[in-house]
């Protein structure tokens, strides 16, 4: 069954649930699903509609036209995403392959509502990876002289690919913010700590000398401030004092790669609206 | 903040969402949060839609009249509940304290919203719990040939303090059929095990015979098929080897008084609609 | 660094610990780690203890004809594992990959210490994976009339490759009784649900209908009692009532895979002792 | 059955788990569990070892003499735990009675093996909890200025009633350093945050800020760097956007009362070696 996602946000306003409704009733929609939410600390409203794309009657353009019509008069900010569209992943790795290979496993699986035309690197390590799925792979040789230079070859790279979506699997390598503006909400990321707690690097290591007894993995949306965008989903596991550092970034690999691929499927499913640094996850 | 929350279900059809938020929209309530759920084996519609009581400008009378002759048309099951009523529960005990407690420290400190004007118990031993708390405690005496008769004096005494629900917090008694048919879908029940896992007696002994490597426990409401009813809320926790079934207990008691107080807090927050023995959760 | 461990059980005894260790202490050996545990239901004791190899100064079969006098005094039973020995897995599945590729992605990132050096399979569908990792592919076109004669074709396979461990991966044809005595204690099979609940067939429907809250899988010893032997690993996730049967065998499948390769890591780590249809983990 | 245990630390050397059992063994001691970690970063062995207190055929300080010369010769710190010795506990309150009570019914219902002769609080307003368990409760009026002074009576107080361990239970006052120095690795502190993320004060309005999607709960022993001691056990829940600061406030309760409980009891029970502002726990 195809549907037609709307994810929306505004001002929070009586009426905004029935007026919303009534839109896609008057045009005779059958809504599928329906969730909301009202941020009493901002006083903003969140919702995400689904509805029966077998009940499009009209162009996809007019539909849009219509909406944007509708919403203009309540100050709503939308997106429309159609059931029908496989968006496209771009992967960045660097050398470890856990992450990797649950978004490649997954994806072909058809647990991923994704096509991945492409993997980028900044090491060649992991080609044989991209071989095994046949997926073609790029390798680039960054260093601080021409990191620039290499963004915009990607980043070329990505647009000629018609890319929606870039998915950094441990991708050891920071992007400017330039090319972070320029996907702006598209770019996950998988940082290997429950953040906020061992922001940076090391953190298995870190977490080893603090004598935590728990660790975890948060998938966030890359910003210009490292380890500081919008969380999308984290998880944790118990630990002893038994394990060493290298047994926690053991353990660490099946939390990141687990927590990177479900905020995939949240963002691909269009299950997240952005606000104020945080997410709003309708699952 | 006070509100009015509805709990509806009904067979799906197009229009519901819409009508129904026009319903409010058109008799002036903010709707203060909504939430859908359609299953897609049965075709049934849920609801559960909470409106801000300071809209109320009729008597409540005339509110459950206005909604009840719109439910007519669409063949609506319904229940009203304003948050200003506090329910009255009474809990039901045997011999273990740690259900008990945990439920009359969350009422005291306004973590359950209700009441509790009473205790009632088939053996004596816990009356200094209902001391500490200055509640009157029941005490029956009750076996097989007396079993009827006690439960007509315990119902009377249900009803003559208007009690809204019961909550078997480890009551090691079966109660009739009858008695449940009297309060059906108004008794909650901790089972200690994770259902349909070791049904019936001594689950922690079986756990640990069977070698199970997590145990759990289930609220649910109490039915005439003993540890059959719809369960409200599960939880679970990971044991090992070392444990014997005397551990085991003693862990499973955090477990059974944080599930059964997750659902008897479910029940009092109206976020429960039961439909063919499964429930649907609004949380 | 290369280790020797010893897994050890017997009844329980005055001064076992003290004995056994100064074996190891007077033959000069470097304990790097002792774990016991005693089963005061049983009364029996238990024991894994590793070694440091760099202190072998005699032949292996020279230790193992010490020890075995040694624990015939003390009517041990006991097993030895040189951690230079690389156990030969061999994968069973059938037509869903997910379990395969835990495997072999562990197995190829040295996260399993073992050698996969053949797939066997009832269907020809997962070639491909096979082919992916350059890893042999079995496929027998097993019925009612040849099974007992395909199972010796496999096992003639098994001898063949020096086979120390079977692992079902998701393989869906029961073996027969004269398979698994031969394969004693080394063939773990995973069960889609949080045992004993849900033994046998499609246990996420199952776990639907029953309107669970709390869906799991179970890594076990395969034994003639289908679904009965020893449990090695279980996990479980929180569900809701928004998920259809298919969303729960979806969730499911990361549990399975995470689950089934725990158990796996286990066993090739020598860190379980079977006793009375329970597993002592020794973790 | 009573029990005597010995907690023992040391640096590692070969050799040490087979003498200091054979030094149990020689002294005719049945060893009822013996537990042994070794810290490969440090180097440092640690060990948990319980015998049978029937075997006890000399006198306490007799068997803790024997003990210490031969602990000498292997440079072992060590302490020794007889399981008739009930424990005092004295806990520190402020306004929020959720951890308190969870102490005081495990107390009386004997899962936490000690005494609570006393409560004390920086506030009046708990009284009525402790007046319900009929335990005397100090209430000091503590400011800037009286602080060193007031603490001094709280100390003797302490010394007076032979206070083995003081629990913080959400006490909102910093202890002075010298306070914290005379009950060295002997007071427990709830910290309502998965410590190391947000340490210091308002923890639930920060997560909610930062929009994470878990919420946890750290126990650790005070030392004068706040929110740094060894952790001794963390907990987590998930958490998500349609919960408020004040939803994670009430969540974050059960979960403070059971990290807090927890830790207490493996104090208790004598779990725990503290090294290098890291706990090891025998569990």
């Amino acid at each position: 069954m195809k549907d037609i996602v709307f994810l929306i946000q505004c001002s929070d306003n009586k009426g905004l649930l029935s007026n919303i409704t009534s839109f896609f009733y008057e045009n005779k929609f059958n809504i599928l699903n329906c969730q909301q939410h009202t941020d009493l600390y901002t006083n903003k409203y969140f919702m995400r509609i689904k509805i029966d794309m077998a009940d499009l009657k009209i162009s996809r353009k007019k539909l849009e036209g219509n909406f944007a019509q509708f919403a203009k008069s309540y100050d709503l900010q939308w997106s429309i995403h159609y059931s029908d569209y496989v968006p496209k992943v771009a992967v960045f790795v660097s050398k470890t392959s856990h992450c990797l290979y649950d978004l490649l496993v997954k994806a072909k699986e058809n647990d991923l509502n994704c096509e991945i035309p492409l993997i980028v690197s900044n090491h060649p390590d992991l080609e044989y990876v991209a071989d095994q799925f046949k997926i073609p792979f790029y390798s680039y040789d960054i260093n601080k002289n021409n990191k620039l230079e290499k963004e915009v070859e990607i980043q070329e790279l990505l647009k000629k690919h018609h890319i929606d979506l870039v998915v950094l699997a441990r991708y050891m390598q920071i992007l400017s913010g330039g090319f972070i503006d320029n996907y702006k909400n598209k770019i996950i990321n998988i940082h290997h700590a429950f953040l906020p707690a061992f922001q940076g690097a090391n953190p298995y290591l870190r977490a080893y000398e603090r004598g935590v007894k728990i660790i975890g993995a948060t998938a966030h949306y890359a910003t210009v401030d490292l380890d500081e965008g919008p969380i999308i989903e984290q998880d944790v596991k118990p630990v002893s004092h038994e394990l060493t550092a290298g047994d926690l970034k053991r353990i660490g690999k099946d939390i990141e790669a687990s927590v990177l691929s479900k905020a995939t499927k949240l963002h691909l499913d269009n299950q997240i609206i952005i606000t104020n640094n945080r997410t709003i996850i309708f699952s």
